[in-house]
C-alpha cells in the first residue's frame, strides 16, 4: 500500500478534519503510506488537478476545526450527474471518470467519508468497477445503519441542547411558548435526544406524525397547573398526521408562508389555537458547524485510523462502525440496507413519554 | 429606609437575576433594609398578592441563571392599558393603582429594572405622583442612552458570535452564503459587534439602509478571488434603501413570505441574484437566554448594589449608568432623551469598513 | 410498589440530578409510586429525619444542574464505619441501621446511584439482609465494569479537552511544555480520551508505567523538528516505572513537594532534563462539576427511568448498564467483579500510538 | 507610510491574532501600506531572517484563534540582555541591534503589542533612538494604566468564572471548601471580577493582605448557618498579612511545599484550622489560552486599526487606549507611569463586601 486517497462528501459534520488527520498520520506512521487528499468529493477525481498530498505536517492543527479542509461542494452523484447540454438539463453517468482519476493518481485504495448518499456511490463504484473503497460513516442526523452512532451527531446535540437551555429561562420569565426547529428530514434523533436533554415538553419528529390538537392540549394543560411556558422541539421533517392540508385549514396566512419551515407553521398554529405568545428559532446550519466535541474527535480519530487499517487489510467495500466500545468493519451493503430511524415504540421514546413529554400521537 | 420594592420589566436579558440578588444582599447587609420582589413588572403592584419578600437566603444560587425570578410577563403600560370592555378594546390609565400598590406594600422606594419603555413608565410615575423610583438600565440591544453599555448585551454577543464561528467552517466547506439574522429592531449593535467579532463579510443594520446590489457585488467579488463563501450578518430591523418594495420587485414568491423575516428575504434575494446556495439562520430568543457572561454578572451585580445606594441617598428619578469603569447616577430624563444608535460615521463602523466589511451603503 | 427510596453516594458526577429527576417522574407518572430522596448517601437512612419526599414538582429545573440535590457527603461505609470512642477511632458495622431506616421509611425498594464503593455496599446489603436494591452506575473515571460508559465521564472529557485546547495555543506561542494533570487514580480513561481529543503529544496513565526518559526524548525530538512546544496529559495516578524513587533521585527539591501531585513532579523533571520552560495545570474538581453534557443528561435520564423499571420488575441486586445503544440489567456482582481499565494493548491505545503519541513505555 | 512592522511580546493573551489581522487589513485596505510581521518580539528584529510579510490573505482565519502567529518566546529585554560569556552570565545592552533591524527592514514605524515590560522597551527605544513606535496594550491581568481595560482580560474572566461555576455544585454536594488559584502576581482584577461573577465567598488579592483567621472564620460562620461549603478565590500573588512566616508557623509540612503555590498553602491551612475537606485547583496557563471572547475580538480589532491610524498620523510613542466607548491615544510615558491596581476602598470592593464577600482584611 503506497498511496491512499481520501475524500469527504455530503453535508458538513464536525469531525471530518479529525478523520482526515488521523488517516494521514496513521497511514504515514504505521504503514509508510502516502495520502492524497481529493477536493470536493468525487469531483476532485474527475478533474485532474483537484487534489494535494496530505502529510502529518500539513494536517497539523486541524483536529479541533469544524468543516473539512478538502471541501465538500460537489456537483452531485457521478452515476447521475446533471449537466447542461444545448440549454437543457440532462443526466449523465460519468462514474468512469472517477475511476480514471483514481488510476491517474495511482491510488491503492480510496477512503470515502460520507453519509448515506456518498457511501452508496462508493459501494456502486466497487460493485461496477471493483474500485477498492473503504467507508467512514458521517451524518449529524445519526440515520445511518451499521453503526451505533457517527461523529458530528454529538456536537450537533450540544448546539441544540444549548439552545434549549437558553430558551428555557426566557420562556419561563415571559410565559411564552418557544419552538425550536432542528435538523432531521427523515430521522428525529437530534430532536429527540436534545429535546430530552434540554427539557422540552413536546417533541415532534418525522417518525411520529403528530396531531396539532395533542400539542396544544399539552400547552394548555401545563398552563392550567401554573406552568405558563412550554418548549417545543421539532424536526424540520416532522409532519402533522394528515399532512400539509392541516395548515391549510388554519387559513391562508400560515399556508402561504412558503419560505418559513415547519417551525414557523407550528408556531403560528399554536399561537392561534392557544392564544399564547409563541416565538420560533430555526437553528439551521449552526448545527453543522463548530469545534467537534471530545466524543466526536475521539470517534473520528478512531474511524480515520480504522479506515486505514481496513485498507491495509484489503477489506474493501466495508466501512468502519462503532458497536458498543469497539470499532468494527461493516459491509457497505449491510450498512446501507436499512436506514436508522427512531423507533416509535422503543425504550428511548417510552422513557421520554414516562417523563411526561408529548409526541403528539 | 425599611423596605424597597424591585421589579423587572420588558424583554428578557441575562443578568436580571444578578441585579435582584445584589440589590437584596446589599439592602440587607449594608442597610438592614427589606426587599419586596414584585412579580411581572408593574402588574404585581396593581394586584395585591403578586409579590414576595426576598432575602439573602431565598436569592441564593440565582446569580448565574438567565431569566428573572420575578417574571416579566406584564400586560402593558399602566398609563395606557388595553382592556376589554363590552367586547371592545379600550385604553385606560391605571397608573394610580401602581401607586396604591406601592403604598399598600409600605415601600420606601422602588427599583425598576427595565429598558426604554419600562424606565419611561418609572420616570412618569415619578413625574406625576412623585413616586420614589430608581432605575437599572437593561437592554440586550444596547440602545439606551446614559450608559456605555448595559448587562445582557455581552451575553447576547457571545451567542451571536458563537453562531458565526459555527457557520464559518460549514460555509467554507460547502461554498455557501450563510445569513444570520440577529436581534435589533432599531439599533444594530449586536449585529455590528458580533459581525466584526465573528468575521462577517457583510453587516446590515437598521442605521444604514442597504442596497441589495452592494451586498451581491461583495459576494460575487469574493467568489471571483476564490473566497467561495460569505457570511452575512443582518439585524431584524435592517431595511433596504427604498423599503419593502425592493423585495416586491423580486417577485411574489419572496414578498409573500410574511412569516419569514428580513433574513429569509435577503437570503432568497441573494440566491436569486448570485446563484449561490444560501442558508438562513434566525437565532431569535436564544439571544435573550442563558447564563450571563462574567462581564454581565459583574455589571449587573454592581448595578443592583448601586441602585440600592441611590435609593439610600434619596436620589430618585435616576438610574445607574456605566461610564468607563465607574457606576454613576444618571437622571432618567436624560437617559431617555436620546436613544443610542450605531453612528454610521463613527470609528467602529469605519474600522469595520477598513477591514473590508460591506454595509451595503 | 408504593414508595421507592433513592440516594447518591461517592464522588460527584454531572448527571446525578438528571437521574433523580427521571426516576421521580417515571415512578410517579408510570407507576404511581412515591419517591423518598435520602440525603448524603446511606447516612440519610441511619438518621430518621434525613430524607424528603421528591415529586415531579420539586425536581423541576434540576436536569441541567451539576452536583446532587441529595448531597453525597456521607461518613463512610456503614459496614465499617469509623467512630470515635473514648478518644480512640474504632471501626463498627452499623449496616443494620440502614435496614432499620429502610423499614421506617416503608420503602419497597432502594435505588442506589454510585460508583464502585457505593454499589458494593448496596450489593452487600442485598446479600446480608436481602435488601431490595437496584443500582445506577456513576463514575467520571469510567472505571466500572458491566457498562460501556457511565454519565459524568463525557462532561469531564469536555472540561479536560477544553483545557487542552486553551493550553495548545499558548504553548505554541511561547515554545513551552504544558503539563495537564487530570483525574484518574486507577484508570486513565479521562486522560487518554481527552489527550487524544485535545491533541496531546504525551499521555501518561496508571495502566502504563512510564519512563521519564521516553517522555523527555519525545519533547526533545519535537523540538529538533521545529515543534517547539509539547502538551503532556497525565493522570493523577500515573506512576513512573520503578516508582516514586525516580523522583527522589532527581533531588530533594522535587521529592519534598509533598503537596504537589504527580503533575508538578513531572513538570519539574521535564524542565530539569530538557531545559524547556514548563507550566503545570491541575484541573482538580473542576472536572466533577458543571452542567452535564447532552450525552450525560440523556444517559442519566435513561438510567433513572431504567432503574425504576428494574425495581418495578423486582430485579433486585442489579444495576442498569449501557451496552451499545441499549440499557440493560447487569447483576451487581458481575459489574463489581472486574474494574474497567485502559487496555495497554487495545485498539484505542494502538490508535493513539499510530498518531505518534508517546505513552512513556 | 510604505511599510509598518508589528511584533507581539510578553505573556500570551487571547486577541493577539485579532490585533495583527486588523492592523494588516487596515494598513493594506486603507493606507496601501505593507506590514512586516516580526517573530518572537524584539528578537525578530535582531536576527535578519526572523520576519515575514503579512497580507490580508495570509492573516485570514486567525481572528478567533488564541496565541500569536508571530510567537512571543523572546530572550528578554534588549536593553539588558543576559548572555553567556566565558561560562558566565553577563548583561548586555543590544538595543542598537533592534534599531539596525528596523532599518534593514525599511520600516516606517513599529507597532508593539505588549504589556508593561514590552511597552516600556518600546518607549525607551523611542527615547533613546527616536524609533517611531506605537503601542497596543495587552495584559490579561488588566494591570496597565492609560486604558480602561485591555483585550485578553475578558476571556481570562470567562475561563475563571466557568471554573467557579463548576466548583460550585460539587462543593455544595460534598460540603467542601474549594480553593481556586488564579493568575495575578501584582493585580487582583481577574480574581476579584471572576470571584464576584462566580459567587465566591472569600476573595484574596495582592492588593489586600489577608489574615488567615478572617478566612477561616467566614468558612466556620457559613457552616454554622447550614452553608456547608465555601468557595475561595485567590490570586497567585496574594499574601498573608505578615508574610510567608504565617505558613511556617503552621508547621513544616506546609512550608516545605515549595512547588505548590499559595493556593495549595491556603488550602492546607484551611483544612487544618477548620477541619473541613478542602480541594485546590490551579488553573494556570489555561487562563491565557483559547478563543478570544467577542468583547476581546472587538477590542483587539479596534486596537489594531487604531494603532495603524496612530502610525499614519505620526503620533509616535503613544499607544491606543479604551476610555469608555472610545479608542484614544495615550502617551506611553503616561500609561507606564502608574500601574493599575484594585483599589481596596473603591466601589467594586465595597460592592463585593456589601454582598458578604470576605477579603480577609
Amino acid at each position: 500500500m503506497k498511496r491512499l486517497g481520501i475524500l469527504t462528501g455530503g453535508g458538513d459534520a464536525p469531525g471530518l478534519n479529525a478523520v482526515i488527520r488521523s488517516a494521514v498520520k496513521t497511514a504515514s506512521n504505521v504503514y509508510q503510506c502516502e495520502v492524497a487528499g481529493i477536493e470536493d468529493g468525487f469531483d476532485g477525481l474527475v478533474q485532474a488537478e483537484r487534489w494535494r498530498l496530505l502529510t502529518p505536517d500539513n494536517v497539523r492543527g486541524i483536529l479541533p476545526r469544524g468543516g473539512t479542509i478538502l471541501g465538500a461542494a460537489n456537483r452531485g452523484n457521478p452515476f447521475a450527474r446533471k449537466v447542461e447540454r444545448d440549454g437543457q438539463t440532462v443526466v449523465e453517468d460519468i462514474s468512469h471518470l472517477v475511476v480514471e482519476g483514481f488510476r491517474r493518481l495511482e491510488l491503492d485504495g480510496l477512503i470515502v467519508v460520507g453519509g448515506d448518499g456518498t457511501l452508496r456511490i462508493a459501494h456502486e463504484l466497487h460493485q461496477k468497477f471493483n474500485l477498492p473503497v473503504v467507508g467512514v460513516p458521517k451524518t449529524i442526523d445519526n440515520d445511518l445503519g451499521g453503526t451505533d452512532v457517527t461523529f458530528g451527531f454529538d456536537t450537533a446535540l450540544q448546539t441544540a441542547t444549548d439552545a434549549f437551555d437558553k430558551l428555557h429561562t426566557t420562556a419561563e420569565s415571559h410565559h411564552r411558548v418557544m419552538v425550536l426547529e432542528l435538523m432531521g428530514r427523515d430521522a428525529g434523533f437530534i430532536t429527540l435526544h436534545s429535546g430530552v436533554a434540554g427539557g422540552a415538553d413536546i417533541i415532534l419528529i418525522p417518525e411520529i406524525p403528530f396531531e396539532i390538537e395533542r400539542v396544544c392540549e399539552k400547552i394548555v394543560a401545563r398552563d392550567r397547573v401554573g406552568r405558563k411556558f412550554s418548549l417545543v422541539a421539532i424536526s424540520e421533517g416532522a409532519q402533522p398526521r394528515g399532512g400539509e392540508q392541516v395548515f391549510s385549514r388554519a387559513g391562508d396566512e400560515i399556508y402561504t408562508a412558503r419560505l418559513g419551515g415547519i417551525g414557523h407553521k407550528i408556531g403560528a398554529m399554536i399561537e392561534r389555537v392557544t392564544g399564547k405568545e409563541t416565538r420560533v428559532t430555526v437553528l439551521g446550519h449552526v448545527q453543522r458547524g463548530g469545534k467537534p466535541s471530545p466524543f466526536d474527535r475521539w470517534l473520528a480519530t478512531r474511524y480515520g485510523a480504522g479506515a486505514v487499517r481496513l485498507a491495509a487489510a484489503g477489506q474493501w467495500d466495508h466501512m468502519v462502525g462503532l458497536h458498543g466500545q469497539r470499532i468494527e468493519p461493516v459491509a457497505l451493503a449491510e450498512a446501507l440496507a436499512v436506514p436508522k430511524r427512531v423507533d416509535p415504540n422503543g425504550e428511548p421514546v417510552r422513557t421520554a413519554k414516562g417523563l411526561g413529554i408529548v409526541f403528539g400521537d
